[in-house]
């Protein structure tokens, strides 16, 4: 027999898993919680803090202040690792995919360590200094507009800052962000931090570059654009929809403001400003669709991602119009890619339907409606919820622990960590079938 | 200005919403109904007899004997057009697709038009020779078992021997077929015509020649073993959420029986023998899922097809195993139809959702899953229903009328039917994109 080697994918999904665990052994520390904690919370804030979901299956007071740090390093660990290695994953194994990148590699062509070095170096400056802004700006207006304690205001400043960036959505103030819900300050400049993180690295960076380059990169063209138009299109369905029902209190520019919050949280936060319970069934629908899509690869955020949402609909159409290339922005763009974002799709479905299954086998009291929106949330990595969290048995816990690791380390990662690739030697003589 | 020249999937396109609104017309007529009849569901039920999806806005009542004669003639012109249709696509332009088909078209190489003339002889032979079986079984039946005159059981049995094969799945008997729980005899025999119905004319003309040729083309293959395993499947899910739930006050050989039609009419049949609205959610779900994937392609049934799914799963599976080749029973499957696959897939449910969301403005009042459950019936053309296609708003039953058309002749005949094929003669240059 042959030896079996450990592929990349092996690695990554053992690590997450690895680091899951370990963080959950911290938060039984007694030093970590107030109050007591079942060992399946424990796993399931851990999880949810790693993978940046955001959904709590506890009261934020079970947590003490170191608690609260582990959590944060969590997120942390969380956000930097999976923009590092899904950036490096496409930089560094010979898939150049933009300008950015080209320009990023020039330097560090032909040697590889220091080059993965530099590249995660690169990743953690942008991080901290993104977040270090947010923390000042959210600390100082903590301790002005409400009163915190400067001790306070930093701690939560510091905590929604690393929560928002990574995209991890992390309740603090035990009703999440609903007592912000008219502070156009606190919600404008999460939203912004949560779309930074959420757009990616190597977008990032040849922002930072532009004024320089003057040029931007396919890749980042398409996620800049497809972001906005989510963006746009979440806030006008959920005004559409929620117009005179959860917001129907809220005067008209409030209406806007937390329409369009509600739509970024989608890509994939998680925080909530009106309370999703209140909202309407098809609103969840809605909102279940953006958070399937979610963010940018390469980024904090979870989802099948834009891009794969965009070539779907680019592939669509070609496929409609006879067309032999997949044109975007006068460029070509690989049929293998085209097949591979269907693929996403339909297996990410999969495994929200079969998750759902079993949740709904231990959980038959809950409407489906729910099942699904939880599960779509935790794959997705989003940590919006429609109020079930807190109530549901263990083992549908578990259920959503597992959901939220293959959200993060994406399912294809998973599949291949199981499967030793290899091409059949035997060709076979093609055969066409009949389809739908 | 070019001139646009009629391709065949407008033709398609048109005929059938002309023979829909005819259906309508002849509706309308006071010979059809003996009570009052709407406009909107003249409509409704003259496409959902010719879409052979048995949805019914209205009492089974409403019609008299003639507009019975037009709502069967109207399934049967359904029935047997889309499987001429499909079948004809196929053979007739140089897509030869299977063993039988080659059989087939050998003595009728050189002349298309009498191999269309011949090829439709074929199916309409076959269709009325099922039927003519299944409606003398059926009167006889009805007659001996349930004491109706001959001329009323005989009215019946053809109507009910129609509506089966054909997958219309229509209501005679104002409960549906939820008197027969207790019937093996009914229950078998229409589950029978169902899956003969289902499975398709290609593998119905090669199923008859077995016994002389010996062998089975890939496509017969395939079809034969999905539907086998949905049926299992759909079986094995329904007695395990429904044994003490809608089947309770059932014993448990009827409970397998009542599970095994339960799952047998999801391809894409629509009749019931334990109403739908007193299963679970989570048997909705599945039974969402199985009426999506429906019948064979070629046949009477609907949903985007049996092969579609098997085709996405294979596909998924090289893709993940890193083959270049997809491969089923020692053949190679094109990735061009891998790729038609999933877009089929995807297409199917873009539409289900978009419906749903116009559904959920125009009735706030409905749960959403019930929505969702009627709108993939409708575009699956199955007809089951969680009960409230009788209460709906007329603008609801307007895009489901819409929704059953798109699942009959095929969202994408529908997009080929909008948009002009052509081949873009600039050549762009290649660039990747990260995608999820
Ligand atoms: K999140
Ligand atoms: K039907």
């Amino acid at each position: 027999m042959k030896k079996r080697r450990i592929n990349p994918s092996q690695r990554i999904a053992v690590g997450y898993a690895a680091l899951a665990v370990l963080g959950a052994l911290m938060l039984i520390l007694p030093i970590s919680h107030g109050t007591s904690l079942h060992i399946v919370d424990a796993f399931f804030t851990s999880a949810s803090a790693l993978f940046v979901t955001g959904l709590s299956s506890v009261s934020p007071q079970t947590f003490t202040p170191f608690g609260y740090f582990v959590i944060a390093a969590l997120i942390q660990i969380g956000g930097i690792g999976v923009t590092f290695i899904s950036t490096s994953f496409y930089l560094l194994i010979g898939r150049k995919i933009s300008l950015g990148d080209r320009r990023m590699l020039a330097e560090e062509r032909n040697s590889s360590l220091p080059g993965i070095v530099r590249l995660f170096r690169k990743v953690v400056i942008f991080s901290f200094s993104i977040e270090a802004v947010g923390a000042l700006a959210f600390s100082l207006h903590l301790h002005v507009q409400y009163g915190y304690s400067w001790l306070r205001a930093f701690g939560f400043g510091c905590f929604h800052a690393v929560s928002a960036f990574n995209n991890a959505g992390f309740d603090i103030w035990t009703n999440n962000m609903e007592s912000f819900t008219h502070d156009p300050f606190m919600l404008l400049l999460t939203a912004l931090l949560i779309i930074l993180g959420g757009i990616g690295f190597v977008v990032l960076v040849e922002l930072y570059e532009f004024p320089r380059q003057r040029q931007l990169s396919l890749h980042v063209r398409i996620v800049l654009g497809m972001t906005a138009l989510l963006l746009v299109i979440g806030t006008l369905l959920i005004l559409l929809f929620e117009w005179n029902k959860s917001m129907a209190n809220l005067s008209w520019p409030y209406k806007i403001l937390n329409a369009f919050f509600s739509s970024t949280v989608t890509r994939t936060a998680g925080f909530d400003s009106v309370p999703i319970s209140n909202m309407q069934e098809v609103t969840w629908l809605i909102m279940i669709f953006l958070m399937f899509i979610g963010a940018a690869p390469g980024s904090t955020g979870g989802g099948i991602k834009v891009t794969t949402f965009f070539l779907i609909i680019k592939t669509t159409m070609a496929t409609i119009r006879g067309r032999a290339q997949i044109v975007a922005g006068k460029r070509q763009i690989p049929w293998e890619l085209a097949q591979k974002s269907m693929l996403i799709a339909i297996l990410g479905i999969t495994v929200v339907l079969v998750c759902t299954l079993i949740d709904a086998i231990v959980e038959p009291s809950i409407p489906i409606i729910k099942i699904i929106f939880e599960e779509v949330s935790a794959y997705g990595t989003v940590g919006l919820t429609t109020g079930i969290t807190g109530s549901i048995d263990s083992s549908m816990k578990w259920v959503l622990i597992f959901t939220m690791y293959l959200g993060r380390i994406g399912i294809f990662t998973f599949l291949l960590s199981l499967v030793q690739r290899s091409q059949s030697r035997v060709q076979y003589v093609q055969e066409r079938i009949l389809i739908g």
